[in-house]
């Protein structure tokens, strides 16, 4: 007997009727902050991806050589392909450029509860603006996406990756924190004050750099990186940032917290995720941020940022707030009391379909016909 | 610089709102038509496919081995990947199971006009009955799907792999028709006769069979294979069907055309295809017929149905009848007339969302903030 391969899935009608729920209401939220929908290949040149994560991507790729030698890759994200497209047919459409996406991306990954080899992502990408109020758009977008599907508890945490950068400047971190920033990243902080202290920073500064890391008080984090010009900048832009998500676009629920760093090599500046908390360890819904890749690609240099929501982990966040999802099932039964009366019946369902043919519509019905024209 | 890999494609904003409104409208007949839709993974194990169709295809599909050693390849088509779930996962769903679907399919071809590496497919296939009425609902609903997205000129052509067996038998033809079917499929009537004669048929009737393969009249059918009875009962089994298209579903563009034998093994009784005539040689938009897999993936036997309808040459169709595809833009400017007016500016736009969060609203609108509250 044949199965669907290891970490994949099939997808029922009930299942499918919760996916489509939210593309469709997301697309909905998508369009309303003017953004256009794109679609790239669902493989592409291995080179994409080792250029933009290193060679140690191929670890957790699907690659595959195809029968003219290409070596391909089903993406494992979609931020490269869309930036590769950008590079390679929209250079010249005028900018802003406000792009999102649905799309399968695939990790040779073990699978367990809530991730899978193949999965859906929804997301976005600005190209050519950084100005603030761009920024705390894009963070609201991403809140709104989610609150418009229908979650109630969400929570956004927003990093700088221009601030910690210049926190490792300060404490003589070598090699720019690559061995700190992972450590950072998942939150392991009795592991990361031993590779300060073996980085030469002494216990007092490490101390400090992991109450900062975990403060959501402005104040505490300007006051640690006062003597760094850039770095008091990068505060001021998110001061701004934050100020236009609470008095312009209403957004209360999110902090300041410096150890969202995430975990792809190409971002740069503000970053941010977005938990449902109720979900517990594996309660991140969204992450992104400001990145650089269009240069990468070989593009001319313009400011890029965005986002991915992943769909299964945000089915997950809605099941644990117990939402019920709409169902759109047209219930009409017409039965033929013999066999003389199928045409007729099969003409008044015609009928119906021309009058119901809506999406949203639910009706119950039962129309029996009888013999009365024989 | 990065390029899309060959054979593929990047859809533009512009290009996608075409290819969604053929989703969105394809998917409301669907639902009126009483269908769930399903979803199946992009890659399925390889036997899937060579069991379907033999080894021949690993020619022109995409198929590697993933790390752990399993031999993969991505879907050349859905049908086989739909069955599979059903015996999977809904062999206990009541029946008539309804489903229908829309994917990426992959094929390792030479590109060309209106065919790709990556292409999409919508269908549907129907599990556990073969009245005349399901099979003359499911042609109906073929042809619904096509002028629902604003098709003028399709029209249905109606073979049936029954009656062209019989004719086989009745002109002692080997290994049923195996070389004969392909030069049937691709309308190559002259290479045919000479098939035909070397197989040993007169001159006389391989005119004749060629005649009925292009014929639409019935009696001139029926007169060829009076001897057999079981394609005597397929041809009143036809005619059943023909009935209700015209009568109970008013559907008039259709003929008989027994050169209609699908590409594909796994086809058997009747099968159809719908063509735009206005697109030349490549003018076939769907296919689809009955069918016998689920037995061959270890299932116990119910009657299986269905078929598929390629988006490109769907669009390519529309586009040379000069249809104009609904657009969803919002155009919406607000425009603040200094930096102190921005917050006040997105609030309206956040307003303004709240109103005109839809995809249908098509709205012209330029606001002005002027600077009286300073």
């Amino acid at each position: 007997m044949f199965q669907a391969p290891r970490g994949t899935r099939d997808f029922t009608p009930d299942e499918m009727e919760k996916r489509r729920y939210i593309e469709k209401n997301m697309t909905s939220t998508f369009l309303s902050f003017g953004y256009g929908e794109i679609q790239t290949p669902t493989f592409e040149n291995i080179e994409l991806f080792t250029a933009t994560s290193g060679d140690a991507i191929l670890n957790e790729i699907y690659d595959f050589t195809d029968k003219g030698g290409r070596e391909l890759a089903l993406r494992p994200e979609l931020t490269a392909p869309v930036i590769r497209c950008y590079v390679e047919r929209l250079q010249m459409e005028p900018k802003p450029l406000k792009l999102f996406y649905f799309g399968n991306c695939y990790r040779y990954d073990r699978p367990q509860k809530g991730r899978y080899r193949e999965f859906r992502q929804a997301g976005c990408e600005v190209i050519g603006v950084d100005t603030t109020e761009a920024i705390a758009e894009l963070l609201a977008l991403a809140f709104t996406l989610l609150k418009n599907i229908g979650l109630k508890n969400v929570h956004i945490n927003i990093g700088n990756l221009t601030i910690i950068s210049a926190i490792f400047k300060k404490l003589n971190i070598q090699k720019d924190g690559q061995i700190e920033l992972p450590l950072i990243d998942k939150s392991q902080f009795d592991d990361l004050k031993v590779s300060l202290q073996d980085s030469g920073v002494c216990e007092k500064d490490a101390e400090q750099f992991i109450r900062i890391l975990q403060t959501s008080e402005i104040n505490m984090i300007r006051l640690f990186i006062a003597d760094d010009p850039d770095a008091i900048q990068e505060l001021k832009i998110m001061e701004t940032v934050i100020d236009l998500l609470k008095n312009a676009f209403h957004i209360k629920e999110f902090d300041i917290k410096l150890s969202i760093v995430r975990g792809l090599d190409y971002y740069k500046g503000l970053v941010f995720e977005i938990d449902a908390p109720m979900l517990g360890a594996e309660k991140q819904l969204c992450g992104g941020g400001s990145y650089d890749l269009v240069t990468l690609f070989g593009g001319s240099g313009v400011p890029t940022s965005g986002f991915a929501i992943g769909f299964d982990r945000t089915i997950l966040a809605l099941e644990a707030e117990g939402f019920i999802f709409p169902t759109s099932k047209l219930d009409v039964f017409i039965i033929p009391v013999n066999q003389d009366m199928l045409p007729a019946s099969i003409e008044i369902a015609q009928q119906l379909l021309r009058l119901l043919s809506s999406y949203e519509t639910k009706v119950f019905l039962l129309i029996l016909i009888c013999s009365v024209v024989v």
